[in-house]
């Protein structure tokens, strides 16, 4: 069973860790996607960044986050692409970032997740804090997205769904 | 090796788990302890709940969740306490909350975390879900936390600190 090392259980398995990460990524989807894409380049509160600025920091992080787990090899953080204030444009970034990180986790098998990295050649920690880094990080900005869109008069997606 | 299951690693372990909701803990307390006590309990954006409300949720699934799931015996919810609109006794609650997680941690060794469980009677899933979708939930509403924080001028604690 993928679920246990050697007959105990895991807390969470490779796969599960996955499709935690994925659930998120779907959920954080509909946000992209239910906003106005005027807000979506645009609407601030607080002098805090549009939603659209943090997606580009997620994209990022996420894949490139990964690419240099399975790799070894550093990464550049770049929060940054050319949108063109098109919602259609970050979607399609979300979509490929899926699909890559779903590519790369199938190299994961054998990983040792309490290895010592360094990520993106400045953040030091372990593979599984990294990780996890990255999905509370989606999480937090999301979190915030909702905010927007709540003052926006817009009902977010309910928390609990990943489908 | 705590870190490992018969000599495989674990993604992550039973105390780093631990360690990864205290650490969240301490940034939410942080962002309890940074707000204007009124705005604590009265401020809203966009008809949300004032942060207190949202940390009233928290204390409500943390630490009866975590018993739960510890002792079997199914845990009502309860979002509500009287808090008299004190911050200093919000904070109280929290620093009982994250004792009683401790001390009911250390009852967690030898626990199946695939184990099925309906969560307060109503949510099924298992340990590991349940015990990720409370972190989840925490990290969500505090992010939006922040956003409250910002739109009031002040500067929220940074999001990685976790000392």
């Amino acid at each position: 069973m993928e679920n246990t090392i050697k007959g105990a259980t895991q807390v969470i398995s490779i796969n599960q860790l996955l499709e935690h990460w994925q659930g998120h990524r779907r959920l954080t989807r509909k946000v992209i996607a239910i906003f106005p894409e005027d807000e979506l380049f645009t609407y601030s509160i607080g002098g805090m960044r549009p939603f659209a600025d943090m997606v580009m920091e997620l994209l990022g992080i996420a894949e490139p986050g990964l690419r240099e787990i399975v790799t070894g090899q550093t990464a550049q953080l770049n929060e940054h692409f050319d949108h063109g204030n098109s919602k259609a444009k970050l979607l399609e970034s979300w979509d490929s970032a899926t699909q890559q990180l779903k590519e790369l986790w199938a190299q994961m098998e054998g990983t040792d997740f309490q290895k010592q990295i360094v990520s993106f050649g400045q953040f030091p920690g372990t593979v599984q804090s990294a990780l996890f880094y990255f999905m509370d990080n989606e999480i937090h900005h999301r979190g915030q997205g909702y905010v927007y869109l709540r003052s926006l008069g817009i009902e977010p997606p309910m928390f609990y769904d990943r489908s």
